[in-house]
């Protein structure tokens, strides 16, 4: 279960956040890693989460993807989305670290989604560690928000909905939709 | 939960229903973007749903897909289906407007379903907006009919049986396939 | 809810069935038709069906896949079963008439398994109709036997048990299996 | 539902485990076996289960795939996690005999993880029998250990969890992993 934007923990750690970092396999995907029998490989991402990321970067909260496999589709999907993607990453942590340091941030301004042990060590030093409802039992248990969806299916969406409603700027980017179609938002996502 | 064909509102508005607009991404797909490590995009989209399509069709409600995304997945799947594709469209609502225009029709002769923000203004519209069980909180708010099921799985067969329903025009339609198999309907679906 | 095989008119109507045909997209599969951005399709069937067909026809009941969409996709999987595929078929009744007869059967003694309307007209007539748990609501009135399972999730397989049950060829088979693993069973399925 | 790792016979046949064997379709895939219209396979593993099969032999105890299916794509997904594969393997009890044989060990030492009948004969004899939720029931009733997952969904890492955690050395593994990142952990799951 989520927990509500309400929550004071929550809403405390989630105003400070001004970067936002994510896994990609089981975290942006539903975890499958799919082979052809010529050796290509396939990854799904869900629109529902793409446009979540956007929405992050137009609130001003930068965006990364950090995983540790590399991935020439996860940099593809994150170009398509204008922003960050940090492949075949050894330490999460360090990356993680680098890209904060970069922006003048703190870890404590800093969240990070993630679902499985590679990124319980990040998640144990960020601001506001989240992740997906089928995460591994010891991820959950570092978690300071867990979604109510898989990872894939829209979790981090829900993630990304409840930063900023957190930080007052959900209602006022819906709001802004509706006065005109902003350019490329629908495209980007 | 869907809102039933019998509930007076839905009916009242269903009957009008000429031409039915439906987004893509999270919609008539499960909202899976698929990458290959060569570049290549993937879409998946559900039997029933074609079916459901080309039910209208046959029962004079004129079908066109509305997506923000470029897709010759989707420009594809409309052509098998003999339906009309808007792809790589900034502004849904003069996209809608433009198709109901062209065919003499008012706002509250179309119906539209989608699942996300960028569907929004466009949903607020016309006459009878409509979204899968899994779209985003916003949009289900601005839904007058709610899938039981979710962006494909099934979500928009459900809304074009309930139309269909609506307009007196789904028993006909079956008794049609039972007394003979009519050319191609299902080579289409 | 699927009907159990100790239900006696289920019973009678499985135990004459010498030839069981199944519709392809919805029923071997979860009905997702997937595209490439170059024009590729892609369809995905279940392994535990591939288990089912191969059962059914070493128990000596005949086994087709009718489907209305061409599909090499199906002819290759069939052809990989040691099964026949009848695609791109206009008039299923009469394909379904047509393997009857050559095989010198009655329509009573044929089992379809069908999940929309383009299946409902072969339905009404053969001895015994089963759908997914997920088939469209006339076609799920139609059938005698329904899944517990959806499409393409194992739906196939649950009936193709439930017929070998009744026909008493079940368990025979297990204890085959289980004396010495019989020379390509698996690489088949 | 899982038996719980504390249970007394599950505990005891775990700690005496030092290979464990994966079927692939249905256990370690979700059983889909996808084709494309120019005769390609695709099959999807999790990334999940990757994880856990790097685990298992981080902990000491060798893994091994043995499919009936000829498939370049298992072999491709066990080199990358650096385990064994036996594909197109005619009978599974000959072929986990021979792995064990040639590692000095006893089938009670042996794990098996199947979800189908191929699956059943050498499940009746290795020491850990273990199936996905969603197996076939005769595959269900010969297991000592159930997952509470389907295959393809986390079945497999759910058992590794359980075999390293009644070896005591899931907690071990998960304090390395927080000391540092190991190197290629990551990468290779």
């Amino acid at each position: 279960m989520s927990i509500p934007a309400t929550d004071d923990d929550f809403t405390t750690r989630a105003r400070r956040i001004r970067l936002a970092c994510f896994d990609v396999d089981g975290t942006l995907t539903d975890g499958r890693l799919t082979f052809d029998s010529e050796g290509r490989e396939f990854k799904a991402f869900h629109v529902h989460d793409g446009q979540g990321l956007v929405l992050l970067r137009r609130a001003g909260i930068a965006v990364s993807l950090v995983t540790a496999r590399r991935s020439p589709i996860a940099e593809q999907r994150a170009a398509e989305l204008g922003i960050e993607a940090c492949t075949g990453v050894g330490d999460k942590l360090a990356c993680v670290e680098g890209i904060a340091r970069s922006q003048g941030l703190d870890l404590d301004d800093v969240a990070f989604m993630g679902d499985d042990l590679p990124d319980l060590r990040v998640m144990l030093r960020v601001g506001l560690p989240a992740a997906p409802r089928n995460a591994q039992d010891a991820v959950l248990q570092a978690a300071a928000w867990r979604s109510r969806f898989d990872g894939g299916h829209g979790a981090a969406r829900e993630f990304c909905n409840a930063l900023l409603e957190a930080q007052a700027r959900l209602g006022p980017l819906i709001d802004g939709l509706l006065q005109a179609e902003p350019p490329g938002i629908g495209a980007r996502s």
